[in-house]
């Protein structure tokens, strides 16, 4: 298909999708004439999935081109391809080491030691949950991550139980690509989504009964 | 306290404070010279609010002096505050009603319909979740939302359970603003953080045992 059609099916504009391919995040299309070339389902897809990354994920485009290139080398192994999509949505570390920070990160160890959790394989992801823990000290409540990591543990793991079996059933690596961004990116801003819900149901039930709901 | 020493025990640079000042996320001192003017702990507490909800929580800075000059208003209700704070969270909302978009909203309407939960109160973060599986359709898993909502329905109202009691905690307005912001800001944060850890744990599994564990 031509450009033209390319941007009506993917509803984005040529002028971004040229963008797109200067910056390496499309392959160049089959060139047909000096000022025309030739794509096909695969550039939709592949579009489709920059435009989830970019505007879901508020990955910037330099990142995207990384992550697309690392997830594209025939080297990388395709379970790595999570780690890398992970790696690309920055998560702030808003705290340096000191006696704060090792308490918050003790806290982390001993939920992960209790469940019998390997550490090494996530290092950035453990920092910053200990940044938060320190904020959370920092505002006055220096006991937030004993009382509230037990559920949230409990809640990832449901979560990344479904997740990994969904990457899992992938049958080759652009579906396996495609997979890990759904989980990652898309399935952040769902959780959180999820979340809000739940927050305002449970709300709701506590104000109409005044008291802990069985359910 | 002087605006060096507020500095000081915030970690904040004094221009830094001086701009939060003028933008009202920080209520004035109390003038003691022409010059010079007086701080408690009150502002500190409030400073490290207003880093959490920057930092943590990507806000822009006229969005946090919205957030608390709805939250300070006396008008009001202690339990609102958690949706406002929710609501200066902002999520995408990457798709416009059509046949996909109409699908979608099914899929997330059977899933809370069977939960027995009402949608009435969380239209945005539901439209959220909906842009979401339009978003998977077009990546080509249009069966994701179906597969994934029960999981992460289950997941969220573990974590939700948690943050309402946390809320519920509270004995004071303050104390209210400062737990909602810990709950929605760092909450967020910290699910996600947890999220990959899991994802991670759960993938060592699977690879290092070739099944599902029994966990």
């Amino acid at each position: 298909m031509r450009i033209s059609e390319l941007s009506e099916r993917s509803g984005i504009a040529v002028a971004t999708i040229k963008y797109y391919l200067r910056e390496g995040l499309l392959p160049p299309g089959v060139r047909t004439s000096p000022n025309q070339a030739s794509y096909d389902e695969q550039h939709l897809r592949r579009l489709r999935l920059v435009r989830a990354m970019i505007e879901v994920g508020g990955i910037p485009v330099a990142t995207v081109a990384e992550v697309l290139a690392a997830v594209d080398s025939p080297e990388m192994p395709l379970f790595h391809v999570l780690g890398v999509v992970q790696g690309s949505l920055g998560t702030p570390v808003p705290a340096a080491p000191d006696a704060e920070w090792e308490r918050a990160h003790a806290t982390v160890r001993a939920e992960m030691d209790r469940r019998g959790w390997d550490m090494k394989p996530s290092p950035q992801a453990i920092d910053t949950l200990t940044g938060v823990l320190v904020r959370a000290a920092q505002l006055g409540y220096p006991d937030w991550g004993t009382e509230a990591l037990p559920a949230y543990f409990d809640a990832a793991r449901l979560v990344a139980e479904n997740d990994v079996a969904t990457a899992l059933a992938a049958d080759s690596r652009d579906d396996i690509i495609d997979r890990v961004v759904v989980i990652t990116v898309l399935g952040d801003t769902a959780l959180s989504a999820i979340r809000r819900i739940a927050q305002a149901q449970v709300s709701l039930e506590r104000l109409e009964t005044g008291t802990r709901p069985t359910d």
